[in-house]
């Protein structure tokens, strides 16, 4: 039925389509609605606990017997750095001040841990289909310990450098993110971010440089967007944006309504939030504090100080100081659930390819 | 034969392939080598004295009785400003002293002038059958003499909203160009280079959005390119940086052997040649200067300073001053003629597309 079978096969999949674990708005109700409909369900640990994480395989597993895919964070944390932190919220306090909040109040820390023992357990007990990692790949040891549960391994790539790497330490299949996708850039071997590479570019270069399948990703919002990741030679294509319109992704009303009026031109990547760069809708704290703040501690320090602003913001209504993650094709979203979403994507894009 | 003809009838081509006109790099030549294959040639005049103009297309003209396109920008010159001036001299100073050069010697005029009275009655005289435009469109006397004349307008938009703009002000068809694309970013109703938008999230977005014929550009380097833009709607496929290799087009050995070397991780959007966001090879005057000076002065009064960097280092065989244009597919170039490049893009799409 498919044209490129490499994918799916080494998935066990029906469909090439890939719902992008996104931390936050992934559920295990989306990632079972797109499994069970043929596609690749994500669910996204960066910001869980293990009890988490736990209830949420609990969940997936009650709810699809197919191959599902689990997604972990693993950048090197970064030393403490008070000076750093007070610098950032220095560069805040007018807004704190603005809300009504003590400056100096202590905030929570951020709460992403990259892949660790304890992750690796549950992944061991678990043994999802899919384990993908952004930012690179755990250590080798971790990532052994992961292979012989025989889960197959993604990964990110945002350069043909990064896609050689992968496939060198161990990816099974390389996710080429070009610079449309929403969400937190997965560079990890390169810091410059005005090289990074869009989709249309990414995706070919990738292709020819390694010979394990490639998953395209950033701006594909619809079938035309997956056959023409198919065209440019990938085997699959990662949807994320688009699966923040279903019902299944666990969404705020503030950032579901910036996500039904965004427009193209409306995102940039930022690091305001995290200290990463991401690509979100451009709000008050990316226009005024970023995109790219040079005060902003490092990965994931920075959502520290941003935490009260964006709580008492959203309380009052606003999104200004809200991650408002999104890719460049949020115009191409369609409020349908996410199993419907997965098979017309399918079914569209096989009429499109003269499959069906 | 190709699937959408709406492009090839309106322009009155074989194929759906337009070389991008590339101020410098263009020549008589190249245009009509991708003319007489079936694609749409083009010059580019936006350096170019009326007497060149003349020349260029009297040479064009007896080269090939294809359709072909002119192409000018249509910037509005900035007023002269002393003060910019002295600093972005001052911030090259040292670069001058570097390369022994007088940092307050008198430096030649930037040579690139808006499509104007003169060049319009070129175009009135000449009645190519395309002529396009960057940086949006001329005025309307003057654009009206120039459809007058029977001429098809195309110009690029790097947003929806341009595109827009583009089809309500009287273009037949739209460039969308994506940010992966080599030169100068068309932009012309923004300013914000963090929020371009790549091609794949561009060209379904723009087609969606207008009812003429879009043309893709930026990224493509290939075959599997032009399917892809054709996946997402677009009607057919603009490529510049492949053409950059062929033996038709003006290339330095030192432009062409460091897009031989390239990558594509390795360009950037930069203002420091021109004063305008333009995408090249990185090199020591991107790195060093840019990517982005403030303290450019506005479009084209950055080349002036440069110039005599440029020439110096150039007299050198060092290329760290030179603008090395490139898009993001520059991998994907072959050395070959421009009409067999044409052609074998054209025989390879069809087979891709089942159509041969």
């Amino acid at each position: 039925m498919w044209p490129d079978c490499s994918l799916i096969d080494l998935l066990g999949i029906e469909h090439p389509i890939v719902q992008a674990p996104m931390a936050g708005p992934s559920t295990p109700e989306l990632a079972a609605a797109v499994s069970n409909a043929g596609g690749l369900g994500s669910l996204a640990f960066a910001m869980s606990t293990p009890e988490q994480m736990r209830a949420n395989l609990a969940r997936v597993r009650a709810t699809t017997n197919k191959a599902y895919n689990v997604n972990f964070f693993c950048h090197h944390p970064p030393a403490p750095d008070a000076a750093a932190e007070a610098r950032w919220r220095a560069r805040l306090a007018p807004y704190a001040g603005e809300l009504g909040l003590d400056a100096n109040a202590p905030v929570p820390s951020a709460n992403r841990t990259p892949f660790d023992a304890a992750a690796c357990d549950l992944i061991v007990e678990h043994r999802p289909r899919v384990v993908s990692f952004h930012f690179g790949l755990p250590n080798a040891a971790l990532l052994a310990r992961v292979r012989q549960a025989g889960c197959i391994v993604l990964s990110s790539a945002t350069t043909v450098a990064e896609a050689r790497w992968l496939e060198a330490h161990g990816a099974d299949a390389i996710i080429a993110q070009g610079f449309e996708a929403g969400g937190h850039r997965g560079m990890f071997l390169t810091e410059n971010l005005a090289a990074q590479v869009g989709t249309m570019a990414l995706v070919p270069q990738v292709v020819d440089a390694v010979k394990v399948p490639v998953i395209a990703a950033g701006g594909i919002g619809d079938a035309r967007g997956i056959v023409a990741a198919l065209a440019l030679g990938a085997s699959g294509a990662q949807l994320g944006t688009a699966y923040l319109f279903t019902p299944e992704a666990k969404v705020s009303n503030l950032h579901r309504a910036a996500l039904e009026a965004g427009h193209d031109d409306q995102t940039s990547l930022t690091n305001v939030f995290t200290g990463r760069p991401a690509r979100g809708l451009i709000n008050r704290a990316v226009r005024e504090v970023g995109p790219i703040s040079p005060d902003a501690p490092q990965f994931p320090l920075a959502a520290s100080a941003m935490g009260p602003l964006r709580a008492a913001a959203e309380a009052k209504g606003s999104g200004d100081f809200t991650p408002l993650w999104s890719g460049q094709a949020m115009t191409l979203g369609r409020k349908i659930g996410a199993g419907e979403l997965t098979q017309k994507l399918a079914a569209e894009t096989l009429v499109r390819l003269g499959r069906k």
